[in-house]
C-alpha cells in the first residue's frame, strides 16, 4: 500500500481531502487537517512537491524578482506576500544583487514550472529579452518597463510630482531644487520632465543647475543639503526623491540653522510612517494598493476571476515642512 | 545524443566545464560561460535542477525562515544574502506570516534536500520540535532559541542594555522608564532583568509601573510618550526597544514641549542610519557582523573551512538625546 493510501485508510478521509491537506488548500476543516497532518508525520510522509504540482497543474509558488530590497520595496513586497498568502500562494524571493545571470534563474524557474508566475520588483536584464518568458507563465512588474508587453502596475510618478509642484508654487515658492534618485531611470526622467513642463507653463525659471542625482538615503539627503548650503543661492524649496532623503535634508538644515519651512520648504515622496511622525509634507504613494493589484493581475492570468480594478492616485499630504 | 552531449560537442568544452556552467560555478572563464550558455539557449536546454543537485550533492540554496520582515530584520537578511552570494549560494525566503504550517515547509524542504541549510530569523514553531530537522542539514538562528541544540548567533541584549543603564546613571538620570517589544520574548526578559539587577545593584528604585510593552514602530513610540506624559510623573530618561520607537518618542516629546534631553533623555537600540541623522543616543548593534557569522556557521557545517570567529560586542553611541 502506498503511503498516500495508508493515510486515507488510517484517517478515514477521502482521496480529495487528503490531497487538499497535502496541497495546503484552505478548503479543508481544521479537524481534517490536524488528523491528516498527524498521520503524515507518523508515517514520515514527504509529499513529492513536483508530483503534487503535476496533479494540480500549479505549484502555488510565485517568484519575486528584485535586484535588492530597501525599505520602500519591502513595503511593496510584504503587502504582495500577504495578499498572495491570502489566496493560498507562497512566495520565493530571488534577489539578484544586479547580477543578470542570477536574475535569469527566476525566469528559468518560470520556464521549468517551479513557480507559477513572477513579480518583477526591479530587474537588470533587458525587458525586451525577458518578455520572451511570457510564453511560460504570467509576469507583472512594479518597475516601469518601457515596453508594454510585460504588464506593469507602475504609476506615472509625474502625476505625483505635479501635485507637489502645484502645492509649492501656490504657496509662493518658485526657486525649486530637485533631488532625484537614479539619473537614468524612467521615474527620474518622468519627474524631471514634469518639473520642466510645469515651470515653463507657469512662466517660471527652470533651475537645471540645482539638479542632484543618486540621492536615496537620509545620509544622501544630508550631503545634498550641504551641497545646497555651500552652493551660493539657497533654494526656497526642495522636492525630494523619497521621504528618507527629505528627512536627511530636514535634519541637516536644522544643523545649519536653516529654518524649515521659512527659509527652506521640503517635500518628500511616498508618505512612509516616519514622514507623519516627523511632520514632513509629502506625496502619498499607494504602495500597498499597487502590490495588491500586482497579485490580482497574476491571479487573473492564472485563470481566476477578475478583481474590479480600482484606480489609484497620488495625494498631497501637507504637514509642517511647507 | 543527449542535449548535454550535444552541448559538449558543439562547444568543444569538456564535460566538467559544461557541468560547471550549468551549475553556475564561478570557476569558469567568461568566454566558456558565454559560449556554453548560448548553445544551451539554442538547444532550449533546461537543466533539471534536481539532477544537478544529485551530481554535486548540494543545491547551493539556503532557506531563510522568518515570520515577517521589518526594517531591522531586512538589514540582517540583506547582509546574509550578500555574504551567501559571495560564496556562490542563492537564498530563498520563506515568510510564514506566523503560520506554523507554512513555516514547516522550509524545514520539509531541508529534509527533501531542496535547500542545503536554513537560516532562522524568527520562528513560531517550538524549537524543541524544529531541532529534529538538524539530522537533514545545518541550521542557524538569529533569534534566541532557549535551547542550545539549534545553534544561534544571537547576542545577549542584556549586555547592550547595561551599557545604556550605566550611561544614564553616570549622567545623573535615575528615574528610568523602559519601553519594551514583545512582552514574552527572551530579549525582553533579558533586558528587564538587566534593568532590575542594575538598579538594585546601584541602590536605585526599580520602576516596574513604568514598563510599557509592544512598542515597535515610531507610531508606537508616539503613543508611549503620550502615556508617559499623561501618567503623572514624567521619567527622567527612557530606554527604548529600538531606534524607531525612540524616534517616535523624541518627535512626540517635541510636540508636547518636553525638552530632550533636559526634561527627558532618550536612548534607542540598534543604531540604524536614521539614529545618526536624527542625533539619537543609542546602542550600536553589530547586525551585519551577526549575519556574516550566521552564514559562516552554515558554510562550516556544510564541510568548508572555518572562519576565525570574531567576538562581537554592543557599543554605546552618545549623541544629542542624553
Amino acid at each position: 500500500m502506498s503511503k498516500f493510501d495508508e493515510i486515507m485508510k488510517r484517517s478515514g478521509y477521502s482521496r480529495a481531502t487528503v490531497s487538499r491537506v497535502i496541497n495546503r488548500s484552505p478548503h479543508v476543516s481544521d479537524e481534517a487537517r490536524r488528523i491528516i497532518t498527524e498521520i503524515m508525520n507518523e508515517l514520515d510522509y514527504i509529499p513529492n512537491r513536483n508530483a503534487v504540482s503535476l496533479s494540480t497543474g500549479q505549484t502555488k509558488q510565485i517568484g519575486i524578482v528584485t535586484a535588492m530590497i530597501d525599505e520602500l520595496s519591502l513595503t511593496f513586497i510584504n503587502q504582495f506576500m500577504d495578499t498572495a498568502m491570502d489566496y493560498g500562494f507562497q512566495t520565493i524571493v530571488y534577489m539578484s544583487r544586479s547580477d543578470k545571470q542570477i536574475e535569469l534563474q527566476a525566469f528559468e524557474d518560470l520556464r521549468s514550472k517551479r513557480v507559477d508566475g513572477l513579480l518583477i520588483v526591479t530587474c537588470v536584464n533587458d525587458p525586451g529579452e525577458l518578455k520572451t518568458y511570457l510564453q511560460y507563465g504570467p509576469m507583472v512588474s512594479w518597475q516601469r518597463m518601457g515596453n508594454d508587453e510585460i504588464p506593469s502596475i507602475a504609476m506615472d510618478q509625474a502625476q505625483g510630482y505635479r501635485l507637489a509642484l502645484e502645492h509649492l508654487v501656490s504657496k509662493g515658492y518658485t526657486r525649486i531644487a530637485n533631488v532625484f534618485g537614479r539619473s537614468n531611470s524612467l521615474n527620474t526622467k518622468s519627474r524631471r520632465e514634469a518639473y520642466e513642463t510645469f515651470m515653463t507653463s507657469q512662466g517660471l525659471p527652470v533651475w537645471r543647475e540645482a539638479y542632484q542625482y543618486s540621492v536615496f538615503t537620509s545620509s544622501d539627503g544630508e550631503t545634498a543639503l550641504r551641497r545646497m548650503a555651500n552652493g551660493g543661492e539657497l533654494p526656497q524649496a526642495v522636492l525630494c526623491s523619497n521621504d528618507y532623503a527629505a528627512i536627511g535634508i530636514m535634519s541637516e538644515a536644522r544643523r545649519h540653522n536653516i529654518h524649515v519651512p521659512d527659509q527652506l520648504a521640503i517635500v518628500g515622496f511616498d508618505d512612509i510612517e516616519l514622514s507623519r511622525v516627523l511632520e514632513l509634507t509629502t506625496i502619498h504613494n499607494p504602495i500597498a494598493e499597487q502590490a495588491k493589484q500586482a497579485f490580482y493581475h497574476l491571479w487573473r492570468v492564472l485563470g481566476n476571476e477578475e478583481h474590479k480594478a480600482t484606480s489609484l492616485a497620488y495625494r498631497l499630504i501637507e504637514r509642517a515642512t511647507t
